[in-house]
């Protein structure tokens, strides 16, 4: 079994980052600058947040940290969406999910203009995403891709289980997955919370992908020996042994599962770095313009 | 056994589009009106575009075809594209694949304003469906989607394989038959040609969809007792039994498949009817301006 070290991958890939942002910068052209909208004081949200914004720094961006109390109003919001669309100094944002119930997330997610969007949430990513063509693909299927090369995992012709059906892991991870070429070309089958079979499909999976949110979901019984498995699962259990009361479960019953494994990743330290370095690279990509003019 | 009759059910759902449309004409609603560009000569492409037109005739639609030889140039295309954006007169409009090599056909897809996308093919659309927003719904899965509603056949939890990872039908028949909902909720497998063992993945599906576009690709000896198979295979293959030297093959061995299935697609006169209603569909949608304003 080798752990995959998502932790250790992501400080590489940000050297590779602040690598070329030190060239850029050497021959004059513009620093990449990453904004963040951050709404109300979510424990979570936090975290995301000032993770995003503390590895801009590492890595030699400049950041914008934008913040709104729990009472803003969705036209406020919008308003500074519109803002920063149009500030040509920022090259890509976000604005921290979830929001409060007031305001509509779709709303604000497609009012983004699509070339800044580095979240690769915009129905235009999406799609573009889909049909193979260049976009910013969404930060935490692209980091699991990501990890997948770097580790030289064999995807050809694998049968990939994804566990969950959301729109920013499970459905985005199937579509790169089945696409052609590498790290693709997977037979990709989609279980959630209306699958009968769990437990017989995955079994038969070469690599899965557990995104259910629901902790140590995947047990030792479910896996067959020699699989690949990625936990995307970070769900906030209380603990008395942490300075913040609580820690992060992933959805695999690591102990379990893991002596079965070829690779697997740990929670924390495995997709988690992995999905903040896609950001800094779709922000990279903004800045340099090569995916959008 | 049952067999689904797509062109009883397109007759049907035709009848119901022209119901509503002498309504909207009854109280001086503007008749929906759809274009479509066709460039060269090519056999397929001839029937599929005459059919459209006819169909729109048949529901009381106003419908517009121009056409263009294989030498136009891409500028031309993207400017009759143009033309028709703007034109208000028209609601939907296509253009109908495939183009010459000479010309970009991602290029000439995103240049259609995806609120007059009535094929579903735009990054927008895509996208929104994907996501699971109001759009344009591809035309052949919607039309996959509309027998099954027909038929009343139950879709939560069973495990439905598609054969084949197009763009206009097997990534988004996946994507909506993963959605939460009827039809949907399916544990959905996409297999395609780097797929290992095809036949036990298909041994096990509820629903088998077909779209791979290999004819008679799908044996008795890979299909359970009780399968529904919808056949999405439309391949010309010579005959001299026939008027037009040709004859339309499915994907699947249908005198082997059939007598196994609880329901299944005959070809012709299963998905290819639907998918012209699924294009009247979207048109009297983008004439009431019902998805987009």
């Amino acid at each position: 079994m080798q752990l995959i070290d998502g932790k250790a991958t992501s400080a590489e890939i940000k050297k590779e980052i602040a690598e070329e942002v030190k060239q850029i910068k050497a021959v004059g052209g513009k620093t990449p600058h990453l904004a963040a909208i951050l709404v109300g004081h979510d424990g979570g949200s936090e975290t995301y947040v000032s993770n995003k914004v503390k590895s801009c720094k590492e890595v030699g961006f400049e950041s914008t940290l934008i913040r709104f109390e729990n009472d803003v109003t969705e036209e406020e919001l919008l308003e500074a969406v519109e803002k920063l669309n149009n500030d040509p100094a920022i090259d890509g944002f976000i604005v921290q999910l979830p929001l409060p119930k007031h305001i509509s997330e779709d709303k604000v997610t497609e009012a983004i203009d699509y070339r800044k969007d580095v979240d690769g949430f915009h129905p235009v990513n999406v799609g573009r995403m889909s049909l193979g063509m260049p976009c910013f693909l969404s930060a935490t299927p692209s980091g699991i891709l990501e990890l997948l090369k770097r580790y030289k995992i064999e995807t050809l012709g694998k049968h990939c289980v994804i566990l969950g059906r959301s729109n920013i892991v499970g459905k985005p991870a199937a579509m790169l997955l089945m696409q052609k070429g590498y790290p693709g070309d997977c037979t990709v089958t989609v279980c959630h919370s209306r699958t009968k079979n769990i437990k017989e499909i995955c079994l038969e999976a070469d690599i899965i992908i557990a995104a259910l949110g629901v902790p140590e979901f995947l047990k030792g019984d479910m896996v067959k020996e020699g699989a690949v498995v990625i936990d995307v699962g970070t769900t906030r259990v209380p603990s008395d042994k942490t300075k913040s009361d609580f820690k992060l479960k992933g959805d695999v019953a690591f102990d379990e599962v893991a002596p079965k494994c070829s690779y697997i990743t740990p929670v924390p330290g495995g997709v988690g770095p992995m999905t903040i370095v896609s950001l800094l690279k779709n922000t990279l990509l903004a800045g340099k313009k090569e995916v959008y003019k």
